[in-house]
């Protein structure tokens, strides 16, 4: 891998029609399984999809985002406490992990496997997607894959060879993200330096009058990221983690 | 980057005294912050900790785990929605991010950031150790680093040059963690198949018998990851979600 890869990275969302070979996505799961976990506890797991049926009726569950039906692989990770607890069941140990905190433990670890999997992925010249619509959705999804109790999905990742070559997405300063010793505050000047260059840019100026609003947060709170659709999404989660098992 | 770094990993957890360069530390958070995020909101943080007197405050935190004083730097990843939500508000923008769904959206975006940290850092040559005590022990972390409401610790990392070399550490044969189209799950016979090996190592039947237990499974469900340790930290995280403004 040349540094490239990890800091010069583009999500891809267009994709040819060039399958991944069972070897080469064997090596890239081996892999990101050698990541760091919970006590080695291997409590998560992911479910590859590649039937162009099952990912049609993954879909609407990620409100009909092309990359599903159009990538070569949808794989679906997921926070999984499920076998750990068979095995501990036939081993005569009596397992403890319908509860939030080991929820938080197995999706994090999750989340882990799944960021190294991209990271092996575009490494090998592949193009990733995360889709953030898991989480809303996850009850669909657990229909659809029939995920069984102390199962629930995190995140998705759709993957196949780049077909398109987007620029590199901007980011905020580091001092927007980074905090040294402790956290420390900003100011209402320091937010506006923060932002300025973004706001600045065309790209987001045209983003902003494209969506016939003001500012280009309120593109975010009006638009993309509303009160109303997290809050209706906060409570199908919350019913998720009671159905899985994970909260009582 | 050779591949060898990334499949081939180990968590590293004794440090020399070098401490990590400023340069190398900013380089590597740069590197981190290019992967993917929701929206890009960059609605996570991190706090970079190198202070002797702070490390000793957050020790206790992790169960004085000697890693924290010993690195030169203990990185905490925060879901973080509060410099969002002030840009909103100061841009005439009403946030609605205090909730469980945006929780699960930064927190997801603050374990990208870290793994991809991680993986840059073992590309530099450095050494990572993950801290599972991190959403134990919130509340006290929260209180050491002055974290803000919409703002609470996921994971850490301890980070440093290596004075160690560890072997390889096993994984389970790739079928436990991975399903084929939809999840499947395992019968009896299966999960004896996929323990075998591990449970017929002698590294694992010396750490059975060092903690005087029957099997494996029952060293994790009494001894490592107990329900009642479980169902404390369960309440815990719960009034932290509370307390930092993500849930009702």
């Amino acid at each position: 891998m040349n540094s490239d890869t990890l800091n010069q990275r583009r999500t891809i969302r267009k994709y040819t029609d060039q399958p991944i070979s069972a070897e080469v996505m064997n090596r890239l799961l081996q892999t990101a399984a050698q990541a760091s976990n919970t006590g080695n506890m291997q409590a998560y797991s992911v479910v590859v999809t590649t039937d162009n049926e099952i990912k049609q009726q993954l879909s609407p569950a990620h409100f009909n985002q092309p990359m599903i039906t159009q990538a070569p692989a949808v794989l679906t990770f997921c926070a999984d406490f499920n076998r750990f607890s068979q095995w501990c069941k036939q081993r005569n140990a009596d397992p403890g992990y319908d509860n939030l905190q080991s929820f938080m433990a197995t999706a994090i670890d999750a989340m882990i496997f799944a960021q190294t999997f991209a990271v092996a992925a575009e490494r090998e010249g592949l193009g990733i997607c995360y889709l953030g619509t898991t989480t809303y959705n996850a009850a669909e999804i657990i229909d659809v894959l029939g995920l069984p109790t102390l199962v629930v999905p995190i995140t998705t990742i759709t993957v196949g060879y780049p077909a398109e070559n987007p620029p590199l997405t901007d980011r905020l300063p580091l001092e927007a993200i980074v905090h040294n010793e402790t956290y420390s505050g900003f100011t209402a000047d320091e937010i506006d330096a923060l932002y300025r260059e973004k706001e600045n840019s065309d790209f987001y100026k045209n983003f902003v009058a494209e969506n016939k609003k003001e500012t280009l947060a309120q593109v975010f709170t009006d638009v993309r990221y509303t009160r109303t659709a997290n809050e209706l999404f906060s409570e199908k989660f919350l019913q998720v983690l009671k159905q899985q098992g994970f909260l009582k």
